[in-house]
């Protein structure tokens, strides 16, 4: 009761099945939310591509600038790529949704394989960037940093137990906040760069660095392609809004699609921005302050600008990190849907969210912030390579998909798993763009794992083979289970054969056991009360308390078993096993357990835990029925209040099959 | 079966319970069993003492001689008073059973707390000081010690759940050599001291040491007692003989207080040895080097003879440890047997071993190692005052005992709880030795604590009354258990009243739930299928599945609970209480349990905890009998080998009562 009230206080009272309803979005708050993860990708994106790039030295910096070109004419790829997604999948079509659809079953456990490394990634990539964000504006806090992405995890997941309301207004602001910020201090940036209106122009302080060594060709090709491949972060979180078609007003579709191009258009604008001035201001990355904290700096100083860029940087990431909270648990209840993970994974909580994939989704990026020590940019090479990995399979589905509109004739539609296509002219070239795009997002893929792979990569290449090798696993042994509990085809009289035997195992005749043995003596007129005795003392105390209690021990078998060892497990099951198989073969045998039960688990422990070791030998290895049998200590709880009422929160129906047998 | 094989070569092969039989010690092997405690304490009691006085300057090391002088005049007490006990507690009669005997409980569990404290202490001392001996030798060791430590502890849990016989030649072999080895070392020390034979004189290094500051006449005294304190270690492990008594050969008493008697003349002549060498050749206490390997070293090189008492210093203390694994279990076994500890501390395992107690002492043991990190002389504040308070607890209810003695006429004997005792002339003096005893043993250990109370004492003088409240606990625990399972003036028609109602919880109907319906129906005419539905859609896929097994369902109630929340078991379970209260108030309601058993516990984890989490709180809260029946998912064991005989190790007798009733 207490512990109902103190779960009630700390995640609120629980919400009704009935409760829940879908508040649809409209497109400012769509975008606010959908973009929070892609948008926040700018507070470190950069700053990936300029870490590789300084080992050339200061003056290799440059390329920056080129590089993050490169990156947006990828995103542009992708979010028209994705248009076509969102338009035939309104229900909303994850890379899971659209390869299971159209690619098969493998191809779409690898997309979710995938896209749920990634989604461990974004929470404890963004926690820790929130974090650094803080960390940059207070340097004095940089040793509390595991401490603090810890518990900004935990907030989060109290968050989410409690049930995130997605559509809050509140998560709208500090998306805008940042953009803004981000935008004025560009903006600004770019003004004194360029001297514009007259502003002081900046005089950018050099720091010449030399590199270590000089660089083969092929080194440098390959350095060039590792900092493109870091900068891919910026392309995270963007296959967000084909998730979520259906949060969106109506039309769904077109809602989504539209807010899809202005999120890509902020996403690249903020990137080109930070990457444009971080070239030309001759930014370096430095361990104790983030490019985006350096520039912010630079421009516009350390006064209110600067604390308002770096506050919402941090608000920013946090929400990023939440949008792992949203999509994790909903991606991981869609496999166990399926049945390719536990099938608890679907039960939704008091508060109507998805309690075992938010504390799954909590654990494990807790636990990668705790090895990485809360590093993102250590963490960042184990990034990407999901989501790189789920945009090349969703698009190939689309590929597939368009192929089939190609084969209908106007008018004609065509159902498949999760979708209805209709005939629609063009799919030629939006055959063309999905294809280009699953082919260059292929390639990056590629590129990612070759270039990536010592730096941890190889974790991502190792784990997501696993992953599917377990989904499969869950899934072949749901289909055992659903073979044995199968109904078809079933003779009622071949369901149980039960033995007309008990047998009770017991240590002393006391109370509890005499208990038993009436209990036993209900259901057979066949009962075996089964007694390890060590030595002749033993006995006879045992036979003369037996014959104290005629009326009780009447009619029952006492079997003595004389073991010369203190194990008195294994007689007990030996002689179990016997009467099972030798005198009721292919018979339930009952084994009545009587079992002690103490006020609480500390009082517990002074017991020989005898009898739930029984309990799970029989149960576990023979098919045996096992009936415990509660001995209180304590005296159970009485019911409090009123028990004539049932609880005003259901109602009951008694269903009374005619008596005819 | 797998793992059994896996226990036996590592445990060894069960033995039976016949097998034990206790091998009688002779007086050379007694001695070197029941001393390597207190002798193996010479490797760090001068060192303690030293450690005290040396902030007064290295001049004041001078006074370690004199403090030594006092203890062993301290340890000559405890022998004479100790030879009492040993005399007239043939059986054994540690200081537990001898202030049970005299004292009454709450002294008797005093002891036996100080005792356990100590008994820990000894192993996690004596592992850490037997390690500094290697490292003394081997520096290079010194960043391994703690992970050498815990390696020590391991090892000796492993040996002593496999069962040492304690009377193996192997531990005579340490000590003796021990004994000799510093025995060596002191003569020659002591003839180069003085220039007998014309060996090299020893010149002093002198290292001069000044004090950090001058000490008032008070703190002098107080430096004084404290160092007397830190050196009463070199008692501990006396008491130990008084417990085994029983295992010397006859006479058992002669022979123990025989070899109690060379023991303290050994022990004393190596401790006063060490000690006035370590004061008149000047050593100086240092953290990398104990005084014994200081001592060896200086006077006899770096040879043969240092590495000789460096590695039995380390077996010796090994072995001392190895005590603390002998009297813990036991002790503790005493005790619950006495039902003050848990019940399976007298259980012996497959080896004839307290298997709980060792593993409850490892546990602690290694706990307080890596809460010193290995260090010995840190946790020497918190030793020996146990085994003080138990010497003067132990003492106190021997001069109560021979005041009974005094009141014997002659011829006349005696009965107590634990030993017999006769009438004897003398009475008087040793009356006086105990009565000495105890005053000098009780003055000791209220210097002990005072001196040592803020360097850790604290935490013994905090366990000891806290461990004796737990004693007391687990006794009016197991007194309530006794009290519900009393069967004297028990009314056999009283004992249960069965309701004629089973009530089967069932999330869906398929062949585990039908089964389970079957057995239902074996045992009551009134059986109910309770069923929480959530929405129409499910309950008509639920009553369209029921009615598909008439013959099954036939006469079973089916009750349907609409119920809008997520969580079933709260209103199965209100349902239950509501049958158990009001329609059979008073009487045991019956529940089938349909429960998954998979492979292994990884699978198990794919199916909802909900039988089990039924299954508890249904058996905590309520009396209710819970019948469990297993649905196997993959096929449970087939017996191995021959079921028409029994297994060879035991053998079965049938007792049937007359059959009227």
């Amino acid at each position: 009761m207490t512990i109902d009230k103190l779960k009630h206080a700390m995640f609120g009272a629980p919400f009704r099945t009935s409760q829940e309803h879908e508040e649809r979005l409209d497109k400012v708050r769509g975008l606010a939310i959908f973009a929070s993860d892609p948008i926040s990708s700018n507070a470190y994106a950069t700053e990936a591509i300029m870490s590789v790039l300084i080992v050339l030295g200061s003056s290799a910096l440059g390329l920056t600038w080129t590089i993050a070109l490169a990156i947006a004419l990828l995103v542009l790829i992708v979010v028209f790529s994705y248009i076509q997604t969102i338009l035939h999948y309104p229900d909303g079509g994850g890379a899971y949704t659209v390869a299971k659809d159209n690619l098969g079953v493998t191809p779409s456990l690898l997309a979710a394989a995938a896209l749920l490394t990634d989604y461990i990634l974004t929470v404890s990539v963004s926690v820790s960037a929130g974090i650094r964000a803080l960390t940059s504006a207070f340097p004095e806090l940089i040793e509390y940093r595991l401490a603090l992405a810890l518990l900004a995890i935990l907030i989060l997941t109290w968050m989410n137990l409690r049930g995130v309301r997605e559509s809050g207004t509140v998560f709208a602001l500090p998306t805008y906040a940042f953009v803004g910020g981000v935008l004025v201090v560009i903006l600004i940036g770019l003004a004194r760069f360029y001297g514009f209106f007259g502003l002081t122009p900046i005089i950018p302080e050099l720091h010449q660095i030399q590199p270590d060594h000089t660089f083969t060709s092929f080194a440098l090709i390959w350095l060039m392609l590792r900092a493109f491949a870091a900068g891919c972060t910026a392309l995270t979180g963007i296959e967000a809004i084909s998730n979520g078609v259906a949060a969106f007003k109506r039309p769904e579709s077109k809602n989504a699609s539209q807010t899809m191009v202005v999120m890509g258009v902020i996403a690249m604008a903020l990137f080109l921005g930070i990457s444009f001035l971080a070239t030309h201001l001759d930014l370096i990355p430095t361990e104790h302050e983030s490019i985006l904290s350096q520039l912010a700096r630079t421009v516009s100083g350390t006064g209110f600008m600067y604390y308002w860029v770096q506050f919402f940087t941090m608000m920013i990431l946090v929400l990023a990190a939440n949008t792992g909270f949203q999509d994790f648990p909903r991606l991981a209840s869609f496999l166990a849907k399926d049945g390719f993970m536990p099938r608890w994974m679907t039960n939704r909580g008091d508060r109507l969210v998805f309690n075992g994939g938010i504390l799954t989704l909590a654990l494990l990026a807790g636990g990668l912030v705790i090895i990485f020590n809360a590093d993102e940019i250590a963490m960042l090479p184990l990034y990407a390579l999901g989501v790189m990995l789920s945009f090349t399979l969703s698009q190939a589905g689309m590929v597939r998909l368009m192929g089939k509109v190609g084969r209908l004739k106007p008018g004609e539609s065509l159902k498949t798993l999760a979708t209805t296509i209709h005939f629609e002219s063009g799919w030629g070239w939006k055959r063309l763009v999905n294809g280009f795009g699953s082919f260059v997002t292929g390639i990056v893929f590629i590129v990612l794992v070759a270039t990536k792979f010592l730096e941890g990569a190889w974790v991502i290449a190792v784990a997501i083979p696993l992953l599917v090798w377990m989904f499969r696993s869950i899934h072949r042994h749901y289909e055992n289970v659903a073979e044995v509990l199968r109904t078809r085809d079933l003779d009622e009289a071949s369901l149980l054969d039960v033995a007309d035997v008990v047998i009770l195992p017991m240590g002393d005749v006391h109370r509890g056991t005499l208990r038993a043995l009436r209990y036993a003596k209900l259901i057979s007129k066949n009962v075996r009360a089964v007694c390890v005795v060590a030595g002749e003392e033993q006995r006879a105390r045992l036979l003369l308390r037996w014959n104290r209690f005629p009326k009780t021990t009447a009619g029952v078998q006492l079997v003595l078993i004389d073991y010369d060892y203190r194990d008195v497990l294994e007689p007990v099951i030996d002689y179990i096993k016997r009467v099972n198989y030798n005198e009721y073969p292919g018979q339930l045998t009952s084994v009545v357990l009587p079992e002690f039960i103490t006020e609480n688990a500390v009082t517990q422990i002074l017991h020989n835990q005898t009898a739930n070791l029984l309990r799970n030998r029989l149960l576990h290895d023979h098919d045996v029925v096992v009936i415990d049998i509660p001995i209180h200590i304590h005296t159970p709880h009485e019911p409090l209040g009123d028990l004539d009422s049932p609880l005003t929160s259901y109602t009951t129906e008694i269903v009374t099959s005619d008596f005819q047998e």
